[in-house]
């Protein structure tokens, strides 16, 4: 066993933790401490993969998928985290099962359960509803299993609501922990989560919500900045405020993208709509109003327009720490004069930093398969000395 | 080994079953040794579950579903049966294959189980044409592994069809002796399978007709209800009927659903079309009668509008034994005022039941698995005592 | 082990391969050592699955598919491939993923590919377009392996594009090599590869291509038949010619489908679409003129109507050797009375062949699985030895 491996599980083993059991829905809910147990079993399993170590704790079971949004990298990463454990993927599709014959949402939490490990769940459209329908699952598992009908209670992930995306800016972090060495290592650095200019409408707040909430949780000075009129939702900023104090960082709102990024040692530039109009838009859908609804896409789109120049560009990396501050996205980005004429980054500057973040990406696995070890085990660093004792090869030697 | 395991093992060893590589597709074609074995191998495969025993017995093998209609329950349980023995579920999406390119019943057969080892099939929608299917797949397999192009035969198991239902009737009837102890205690019980209003068209007559079939088997006084008009398929009323005198128990019709409530123990209020509707509707479809089909589902909306009071309520539940028969129901149920303004059972009778419902639905997966292991091993008996000793967990211990 | 086994795993440790960590993307890239240590890979792991001993290598992991055009056998022979390996299958849907937000092809592969040993491309509607995709996917595999994003550089299967079909034209020439009883024994025999008469419109070139250029490596007198105007891509026809030329075979054409067939050994009647059409479509397909594409189809039809008289039948197979020529095809088949009116073959003569069409098509698992077994293991005659000295049972033994 080589020290970094033994590093990590000594300190999975120092940490408090209260994971076990629990769904994973908002990190703002979670305790610094089960955070970071999430990161080190993480760093642990991907440390196994990276050695050959079959990490495999699942004979069988399945892992349930709902994805009611569409989804490349998250959908790979659960399957990959699921596969790495043992757990075979089984997706509920909604448009094929009986949910279009009118089944209630707590019946099919049930039905879907019955030799089930894990739920992840993609519901990030319509504000006030995704995390709700988690906790509606979440509350049927918890009846069923009382009662006897499941032999064990499945865990919840969320793989991205309404209001946050956990195992996005979990990856994130533990991409900023892997670079700098360490979450001291990330005290008092300049952090700026930026909205940028998008030509598409209705981006969710999953993101940036989830990356102030974090990222104020250890020690940085984060700066959100956007065009006035794309507000966040009041109680994750005040979240946000509240973890830079505790942490000894600080948070703070800016209106200008040139100014905000001045001295900025990471940038994290996203568009999102603004949550009075993700608000508007769940309102319309949910009374049925087709015009009002294209009415909403063509005023936040015109309002969009006139926000170009928050595109993340060549002068605004030059005001950086160093001409030269990391950039992150959780992908796809809308790239200038690639995936649209212009967008939230320009071309050149996405290229410098493009391997970088299929790296910050490529976290996002492990991230999930952490959640789940410390879902199902108490003591994931007793589990993670028998089997790496165990040293069960993933591909075969010959 | 506990004693419920070992009696359970016994009892299959002491059972005369021919289940061994034949199909499972209709439950009236079985021995009652056959069915018994299916309901003893399904509890001991839930126990060895509920006990953290990995019941796995394939290293690998596809378990190819064949959904033609939807599904939540069944599509699940079939995926935890198939991934409990160690199989990989592929599904045959005839959207995405060759089937629409003509490909034939036979040809499609053999090209989906080069390497398969089940092939679970739904085909509901058409009176006449699923059963017959499902027996075309099986005929092609059958030359197909006679010929030597298969390395083994796969089983083919009827996920419902336009006849029968058997992993649905076979859970309901494990729910009942698992709530009454043993199938002996049945004996004598009155069991009500009763039509029930929907303002939906067009429920298969499979669940109806698969409890008929099967509940007389076994003693009991077993009431059909219907509407006139609302007629199952002829033979298979011949069946109940002749199962009923082989099993010492009775089988009778009822037009009134208040009165043939009267004293029941198990009541199972479900909607269905009715039969001679289902023929013409086959037959439009056939002839592409786009006319003709809408001016059918109208005919039967406004048919079933007619029997509005046919939905299961108090006043009917208050007429059964002790005002408290057991429901039963293949779910989802068509709830009034939760799922519909009116329907099957109205919504404090359902809530009252809601969980044994869940209960009764968490037997299918292991009925399944059970229908798996019977086909492939002539001695379960004996498969089990080994899988028990070998005593493999399901997951890592710490 | 017994001694055909045991021949062929001698054969494998014989052969010069270059195949390790290679992508297998056209036949004629390959080198005839390649091509034969394929077979007899594939050979082995038939004998191993009818021999009931396990070839899983893989403790975990993922193989991706992506079918960019509709699939049966080869969509259930990729997954039998790498569930006998014991990878688990992950489709790629590109409705359901963020390549419809705008996605790059180098960042998809890198999205899908953080845990995945394979990807089975099927990109084969537009000219041009198919190879070339599967060929950028591979430069970002090659590039995120090479900077530490991916653990293992997962290797690119190409389940058929625009130019080649090598896990058909394999399979192919495994049933031959099976039936005369090695490679040696097919020099001298006359095979022609026909086009066929189809109602339908725009068949991909790649079985034809595939076909000419494989066949003509191991000395058989390929003829390549079709009317003038189904002309195939010039390149292959070059390397048909060459490889005629080295293997001391032959390689010509004919306009005359009777005079083909005149004292053929094997013949493959198959109906595809000339290649300038086809480019053509392509062309009209990148400027979205849809007036265009209608008016092509409908002169490439009436062009197909011309020629009804290319239908293999009775007529041509009395012509052929004994009367009595090997029929193959890809499957499925355009059979005339069955599958369309009139088409590639008649009835009575694809009937006569029917099971042995079926026997060929059962060789693609295995082709498969050996293309993953030489990608990924530098001597496999040392796994296969390893393996079945280890003689892990496929299904457990009672």
């Amino acid at each position: 066993m080589n020290a970094t491996l033994l590093r990590d599980i000594e300190l999975i083993d120092s940490l408090e933790s209260g994971l076990h059991q629990k769904d994973f829905l908002l990190t703002w809910e979670k305790q610094e401490g089960d955070l970071r147990t999430i990161l080190h079993v993480a760093s642990v399993l991907k440390q196994m993969r990276d050695q050959h170590i079959s990490p495999r704790v699942f004979d069988s079971g399945l892992a349930v998928s709902n994805f009611r949004d569409k989804s490349t990298r998250t959908r790979f990463s659960f399957a990959s985290a699921s596969n790495m454990l043992g757990l075979a993927v089984q997706d509920l599709d909604e448009e094929k099962s009986q949910i279009s014959h009118g089944e209630t949402v707590r019946e099919t939490a049930a039905m879907i359960s019955f030799l089930t490990d894990f739920i992840g769940i993609r519901d990030d459209m319509y504000l006030g509803e995704g995390n709700k329908y988690m906790r509606e699952i979440a509350a049927s598992l918890d009846e069923s299993f009382a009662e006897g009908i499941l032999p064990v209670r499945p865990g919840v992930i969320n793989l991205q609501c309404d209001m946050d995306h956990p195992t996005q800016s979990l990856a994130d972090l533990m991409h900023l922990q892997k670079i700098y060495g360490s979450l001291e290592a990330l005290r008092g650095k300049k952090f700026v989560m930026s909205w940028a200019y998008s030509p598409s409408y209705g981006k969710p707040l999953s993101v940036p919500q989830g990356i102030i909430a974090l990222m104020t949780r250890f020690g940085m000075d984060v700066q959100l900045a956007y065009p006035e009129g794309y507000e966040l939702i009041p109680d994750v900023l005040e979240k946000a405020e509240l973890f830079a104090k505790q942490s000894g960082g600080s948070f703070r709102v800016s209106h200008d993208m040139q100014e905000a990024m001045q001295d900025a040692e990471i940038v994290y530039p996203k568009s999102w709509a603004p949550y009075h109009i993700m608000e508007k838009r769940t309102d319309l859908l949910k009374t049925g109003d087709k015009a009002g609804l294209d009415a909403l896409e063509e005023e936040c789109l015109a309002k969009n327009a006139q926000h170009v120049d928050w595109e993340y560009g060549v002068a605004h990396k030059a005001a950086t720490l160093n001409g030269n501050a990391r950039y992150m996205h959780c992908l796809p980005a809308d790239i200038s004069g690639i995936s649209c004429p212009k967008g939230e980054v320009e071309a050149d500057v996405f290229e410098a930093s493009r391997l970088e973040t299929y790296q910050e990406a490529g976290y996002k696995p492990y991230i999930i398969a952490a959640m789940m070890i410390c879902n199902r085990f108490a003591n994931p660093a007793a589990l993670f000395k028998k089997l790496i004792e165990r040293n069960r090869p993933r591909v075969s030697h010959v």
